[in-house]
């Protein structure tokens, strides 16, 4: 029915609101999009304000070349995530290959971990997060700007939940510009 | 900067996402959104997840003709909404005017009390809604069908979060239609 897809990495108390959008958005544009995590959260998560997900994959059952785009949601999900090697595997692929990738609030937190391994993922480029990470970023070698939505090659980040409307303009705007949708 | 205008009414204990996700999706397409909540329940709501959002209009503050669209999500809101004249005059307006209106769960709660005053609002139209108040739309006069999203005339309706996508897409669609975006 649909051969484009999407991969959402968390973990559990992800930030409902910024995992659902993306997840439903994607789904309106005919995207089939699996939530990956790892076994030790089971196969249910709950988000900080309740909302369950199904997990669909974990992380040593995903084929990275399978998908079209990541997202990396917040809340405490990525620093539940970060601890596993192959889910930061995951990360640092489609980093390198120059997917698309869209990271809000903590989300980036995965982004550091994957630049431990190759620092040019984040060396030099603009991003945003939740403020209470920016001094992370830019330890790690990232220009922080506050802005709703910022865009530098395949990354788009957001700060907050606020932000939404904007991140997936500017995202859904980089899947038009490489043709995947 | 935009001269899209959309409408939710809503009260205390929305469903989070059904009032989120409309909430950023018409933002996103350069819609300027305003909540709308009688007085009594405060300049803040909680949604049954624990979201809030500040209410922008009380009921006699709308103009109803300054908005192109309205939003019904479900939760709590309706029921809590409802026993207001003022606000069932909103719907009612939407209606009878044939302005497109997106209602999802129990948001249809609001159409049936409309249709107390107006009975073609939802007599013999094909509508859907969260499965426990189907009786209620039946005894109303409308066609209850089990489908992720029901367009009618001016109306499309949902049943609970998973429809989102479908929801959202044929009212998307439905405003394209009416050149409204």
């Amino acid at each position: 029915m649909t051969d484009r897809r999407a991969l959402i990495i968390t973990g559990p108390l992800f930030e409902d609101i910024e995992l659902l959008y993306p997840y439903y958005r994607l789904q309106e544009l005919g995207f089939e999009v699996h939530i990956v995590s790892h076994p030790k959260y089971g196969f249910e998560l709950t988000g900080k304000h309740g909302y369950k997900v199904k997990v669909d994959l974990q992380p040593n059952q995903v084929e990275p070349g399978d998908y079209d785009v990541l997202v990396l949601p917040g809340g405490k999900g990525p620093e539940r995530a970060r601890v596993f090697p192959e889910i930061v595997d995951i990360v640092q692929w489609f980093m390198e290959n120059n997917k698309p990738v869209a990271a809000i609030c903590h989300g980036p937190q995965l982004l550091i971990s994957a630049s431990l391994r190759n620092p040019s993922i984040l060396k030099g480029r603009r991003v945003t997060s939740t403020p209470s990470i920016r001094d992370d970023l830019i330890a790690a070698g990232a220009e922080w700007v506050d802005e709703p939505a910022v865009v530098d090659g395949n990354l788009v980040t957001a700060r907050l939940p606020p932000d939404i409307p904007f991140w997936m303009k500017k995202f859904i705007e980089l899947l038009r510009k490489q043709n995947i949708i």
